[in-house]
């Protein structure tokens, strides 16, 4: 009776209970993100050093008992342990028990690991599990997508290499090289790091970005059409914010 | 019975006086902008300087005037003083007011305040009713395209933080500096101030980008549909230019 | 019925010389911007300026007998003479005839003016009549898009102006210097010549940005929605390639 | 009757070695692609230099064997020969033989024929066929695009000509120099490397970009739409992977 109690609050957000839990994880993620990125930062003081590991302490305690009453609650606690959301709730807070038994070089890289906490949210948000659906409408569009790019940029990088690479034996090397200005050009970002000096290269940019920015601006428009498939899809079953198992 | 045809043109623009006077108060408020960017200009000789005050005072007045006759026409002046329209009325004419008491200090904060001004522009102007209207239609995308947008800025500052951060110490000196490079590349603005060098660094931007252009494009396509509903609900229903009220 | 069958070989696009003639004027057309694109280079032989002198007054010659033979076969040349395309046609040869005339200083202003040649296109080409309805259907959605355009490169400069002008004194001197900023960076042109250098500022960029995009894609798409409807309307109607009168 | 059934393995996909056959020539595209853009790398150790020969000489192997087949088993291995897949077959391994014979200036150039095996993949891959099917649907609208484009870019320069030449004779020297300026800007793509520095040309520039990006943006969303029309008609047909022939 307990247990079936319990688990309503933790599986499901049709009680206010079950909702503040939800929001209560939701924000202790937020949290400890924000406090991994301030870690990050030079010149920080001891104190403010102290007080976010603390922070970090306190959330993986927190997510550390949300796991295990997780494993208590479900109906088959292997699935869930064994399920995406389940491993991925495992991964949030393994890399902490790891970094205290670990020399100190592999700390770092272990550390990295704690931006999987990210994924936990995608249990709780709609957006995210929208965007979930919209990716498995638009599954052929987004391979054509990236075929098209892929062969857009080895051929830009081709291209350039061979109008580029006389003038600017540095930047534009070989076509792994080149492939760099192709990416930078292609997606419109232009660092200003590499571009073309030669009217040849010139010329053959202004082809490349009239042929590629038609090309790789097609799919992105039509995944947006999934998207607005995938809302109608959502609109009309009933809110079932379903839980992780 | 004065007071009912007053309120007919301040309110309403069904009548040649009532487009006349909308007319002129979206007149003096691009006035009064215009002068408040000419203002910061460097070395304006002092003639200028008092010309451009002289407006300021001007266009003051008759933001205060309109104000007045606001209340005075309104049939309950407390709900008017208290509504959206009412508070950006009075926020537009305050910081005049207050500056001429306050000491020199304040004064230029009081005085950026001024761009509130803008914001009686969307009580004259269709247009921006429509985009109002959208962005209504259109919350659940606006929240989705946010919840990605920042997940995708996250990710991607801490993943360049750990490809750049040895080889750029100064540019990505920790998570929080990293974020600002995700934002001018996920925008595809590329400034060019900062970039990767790393090989590991520019393939990580390159998967980057083909993730972020297509989660971030899409959102927008979909907005683009909920302004495109929001003309036809719009054309749908009689021109009632709404009353401040 | 030499002028009639000559009106149908100029006007229309029905018969197999009306084609040819159409098609003549526009190679002419574009042979003359090509070579008037070529005169500004520098460091060019004295025999290819003569050569490229040449062929500015063989399209001049051409451009002035097609006027005058527009002149002659319309019903009503006054009417042709004072229609836009009539206008057009005039301002694209009148320079040349000026230029002879003026002293060398105002020359090269006028000389300017032979882009309106450009519009001349407009006259033979489909895709421009179409691209023409469309801007006739999105007329709403491209004020809409102009004003929201200006609002945000308004508030932007104004915010970027309080956030960087004490760090970076020069490039942010005052509003109007940071709208530059403001237009290349809403466009996501991104030059870096300025950009943001304080936390504050980049912040500010952050969420300018996030806004900026989102709203400045939408009436885009919607502009491509009403040249679609341009196509649809243009498919239902006959091939009437309308004469300029 | 041997015949046939090697036709139906080479040429058709509905047979478990018909489509092993189509993944092994993919996969040996891809392998010599990535050689080949390999080999540029400068100081590549000579060990390496000779494992990329034998891949690529191993590659050219099996396309020769490929080609060789397809004209066997081919009704009229004449009509393959002439067909667009059995010259692209054909201009994939040409290059390696000729450049065994020709001396060493001509193989640069020749080498660089490789690309067209990319070419190939077009064969196998559905994607590529759907991007096909949408350009030719959409096919008046890139005209449209193409047009618009090249009349904004002219425009563009011509304009920023008059406005930066004074101020800046070395990068806007000429209407041609202009043009590299207008297609880095108006692409959105802004290296950094050429931008305005008079006010008259900031302005110029904004102008240019307000119109450069409605009327840019407008074909390539309707190239989407016709993309979407492509997979509709994609989805009612059987999956037919269309021999060369």
């Amino acid at each position: 009776m307990r247990i079936s109690r319990l688990r309503r609050i933790v599986e499901d957000t049709d009680t206010r209970a079950g909702r503040l839990f939800d929001w209560t994880v939701q924000f202790l993620i937020l949290v400890s993100l924000v406090s991994f990125a301030l870690e990050t930062l030079p010149d920080l003081s001891p104190k403010l050093r102290r007080d976010l590991y603390a922070v970090e302490v306190g959330t993986i305690a927190c997510f550390t008992a949300e796991y295990i009453l997780r494993l208590v609650v479900a109906e088959r606690p292997l699935r869930y342990a064994l399920s995406f959301f389940g491993l991925v709730d495992l991964l949030a807070i393994l890399p902490f028990y790891l970094a205290l038994g670990l020399d100190l070089r592999f700390v770092r890289l272990v550390r990295m690991l704690r931006v999987v906490r990210l994924l936990k949210m995608a249990r709780y948000n709609r957006a995210l599990r929208r965007l979930n659906r919209a990716l498995v409408l638009a599954r052929e569009e987004l391979v054509l997508y990236m075929v098209i790019t892929a062969m857009l940029l080895f051929v830009s990088a081709v291209g350039i290499y061979y109008c580029e690479h006389d003038a600017q034996p540095q930047a534009f090397a070989s076509v792994p090289h080149a492939l760099w200005w192709a990416v930078c050009t292609l997606t419109t970002v232009g660092y200003g790091d590499v571009y073309p000096v030669t009217p040849l290269g010139k010329f053959f940019t202004f082809v490349v970005l009239m042929v590629g920015l038609a090309a790789v601006a097609a799919p992105a428009g039509i995944f947006a059409e999934a998207l607005s498939r995938a809302r109608m899809l959502d609109e009309d079953e009933p809110d079932s914010t379903g839980s992780g198992e």
